[in-house]
């Protein structure tokens, strides 16, 4: 069987980029090893969103009993909530299978294994097949990190999976790692009644995000009865009745009923001897890819496999980039100006485009320009006024924008016209934000005093 | 005392054209006859989202309780949050009467009154006193109209101003008037507590809005609880020892504690001798204004008193209009194209540019295209997946998105980007909508089948 575009991997990346080589004519064939929806929908961005938007009742409850303006009392049942999540998580792989059949895409169950330039042998229960193809995306996704000093066994220690799977809320949960996903699990399980020790081995948490939202961070987090230990490592533990003891560099241990560990994920891409195909691994164990985010003469990858961003729409952006550059739609390099990320929560924090420092580091002359959320009255009206909006500018243009606070993940899209078009502050005084609106914090930071940085 | 420029009014649109006056150099004073802020601040937009925000856990608990996923009780203090809402509206007077004073406008207290094209006469507790201008921008806003069959009383029958000053919720509510004022107001008594019966005159709640809007708000709060009447006027009440009862045209009776009648607002320009400056009022009672938004030759009237549309954002955007065209900064005609309006709550509305029976009114081709949020991950978080987006086209353009369900006010400012700059589908396209957002149910609605209608 042969194809004019062959696809590994069934998530956000490999299922935009199998639809979008349909809807351009090409045979397609989309190969996924286990569920279609890879890491976001099934274990990743959809099941932590629903498990943060069910728990929204106890984030804004203790906003409103801080501000002694209600009393009361939400428990949420994380066993129910788990068994929503599954049901919703089946019937969205339902209906993504529905789509795909629907295109006229062919659907292979196997793991993928690159055979030579043109080839790969799918392996299934019932053996294993050869399937040619013309071009190939290569979208295998990636997978948890595991710490040498804490490997995960599935009961005290676990791993973002896993904490999914649970059906009632650890006591105390400790939690390896200050990133994206260690902030909104820590939130999720805070909200379900754990107590949260966080350990980050970096002096600050979300390490990727601007220092001052880290700082933003670790103040609202502690406010709400985090322990939070920053600058120290994880060298050792022990399984007790009781639950585990972590030993720190810093020399203080933690005790916990369970223990999350969230360092990060790394390409997908060790199994599928990419070499035969013609492409190479990066050091860090990504699949290398060009301007064009080719690997190979008819190989692209996109999504995490290549290490770029690894973000769900960047995934699907790059798929659908891929696709239309390997039919001659299109000839010029791939770009994702402005392309926003999202922690969600309460804060949350949204980034769109460069953050000062990375400007600065290419040698331009950045200003920054800011308000904060205390002046914005939907801000004041949930009662978590704590965080800013910061925008960078060069040239006089926009350049970034990042926020921490209440909801701001509003903010994002409307910031990335902004980062993509170039705007100045007379494109976005012309614009009539809506009254009252958390837009207006953006308003406001754009037309905030410029500062040199 | 003479000035280059006079306002009347210290409401959004009249703060906002003294801060533009001043900024552009002109001598400017502001005459304010009783609270800045105006009904926006003080009475209208930001009391209202104080208590919606305060009493969100209650909302968000009910549809977690809807799911089987939490238990628990939510219960909001009506008398402390009157009190921070007291204390949020003092300060934010204070601020703006300290930004006014920096930015060197003159503040007057005292009642206005026009004397001739370029003198106004104020009244205040030391008498009367005539001022001069150049020009002047009349920004007097608007006040709450009464029902003759349900004269206020402050006591069983209340105006919107009188509501938001109780301190304990009325244990049942009936709202005669079902546009977005009863139906935010509604919500927030609802969540503390009282029963609803809402009674409107035309056959649908929130006339303004898409049809289709109008019955996704009747179904959703049909679903909460509220008791609906729709079609019918209330024509009588009696006061009795335990409240009152309201008599309708239908012939029913609604028995209630007290009764809130929020039936519209009206230009407030019935004692400001508007002729004597050489204005005039329309039948309606608004200050007349050309395409300039100019009433007479040296005055302006801008926001709730000219009728034109009466919101806050409007209102400002109007007001920095008018000093930019005084000041002969601007030439061209006042437009807004793809004004943004937001009904909160939940379900929240969003409308921005036109509707798709406007544009057919004015004999164009439309066509709309739509998604229901129930495919949103970010709508399903939160359990509260009722409610559509639906985008307005004509000549292949955007032109107009209206939206119901929950926090669609999310989509007011992208959309309206979307509607100013006319774009097309490619345009969509082109930006990386970040996952999971609410957002992408827009993005939907625009890829979506565009039907003629």
């Amino acid at each position: 069987m042969t194809s004019d575009l062959l696809v590994v991997g069934g998530g956000p990346a490999g299922y935009a980029a199998a639809l979008e080589g349909a809807a351009l004519g090409l045979s397609t064939v989309l190969v996924e090893k286990s569920e279609l929806g890879g890491t976001c929908l099934n274990i990743g961005c959809i099941p932590t969103k629903l498990y943060l938007g069910a728990t929204e009742a106890v984030e804004e409850l203790a906003a409103a009993r801080r501000l002694r303006l209600a009393t009361g009392e939400v428990s949420v049942d994380l066993s129910a909530l788990k068994q929503r999540k599954d049901r919703f998580l089946a019937a969205t792989r339902k209906a993504m299978q529905a789509k795909l059949e629907a295109a006229g895409v062919t659907l292979r169950r196997g793991q993928a294994r690159f055979d030579a330039e043109g080839a790969v042998e799918i392996v299934d229960e019932t053996g294993s097949h050869i399937l040619t193809f013309e071009r190939a995306i290569l979208a295998a996704g990636s997978e948890v990190v595991d710490l040498p000093a804490l490997p995960a066994d599935n009961e005290r220690i676990l791993n973002s999976t896993q904490a999914l799977e649970l059906s009632t809320p650890p006591a105390r949960l400790a939690i390896v790692g200050g990133g994206f996903i260690g902030l909104e699990m820590g939130q999720i399980f805070a909200r379900l009644g754990s107590e949260i020790t966080l350990v980050e081995a970096l002096d600050r948490l979300a390490s990727v995000e601007d220092p001052e939202v880290s700082a933003e961070l670790a103040r609202s987090f502690k406010r709400a009865g985090w322990t939070i230990k920053l600058g120290t490592k994880v060298m050792g533990h022990e399984k007790t009745a009781e639950g585990l003891t972590l030993s720190l560099e810093s020399g203080e241990s933690v005790l916990a009923d369970a223990c999350l560990v969230v360092v990060g994920r790394q390409p997908s891409a060790k199994n599928l001897n990419v070499e035969a195909a013609g492409a190479k691994l990066t050091p860090r164990g990504a699949v290398e890819v060009d301007a064009q985010l080719k690997a190979a003469p008819r190989l692209y990858a996109v999504g995490d496999v290549n290490a770029r961003t690894m973000l769900a729409h960047a995934a699907e952006h790059q798929a659908r980039y891929a696709v239309n550059h390997l039919a001659g739609k299109t000839g010029h390099a791939y770009v994702d100006t402005g392309l926003p990320s999202i922690v969600y929560g309460a804060p949350e924090v949204v980034r769109v485009g460069s953050l000062a420092a990375e400007l600065k580091d290419l040698g331009q002359s950045v200003q920054v320009s800011r308000a904060p959320l205390a002046a914005n009255a939907i801000a004041q009206a949930h009662g978590q006024t704590a965080g800013f909006v910061k925008v960078t500018w060069s040239g006089g243009r926009i350049r970034g924008v990042t926020a921490v606070g209440h909801q701001v993940s509003r903010l994002a899209t409307l910031a990335e016209v902004m980062v993509r078009q170039g705007w100045t502050e007379r494109h976005a005084e012309a614009l009539i934000f809506p009254h009252p609106t958390l837009d207006e914090a953006l308003l406001e930071a754009v037309k905030g005093k410029r500062e040199e940085v």
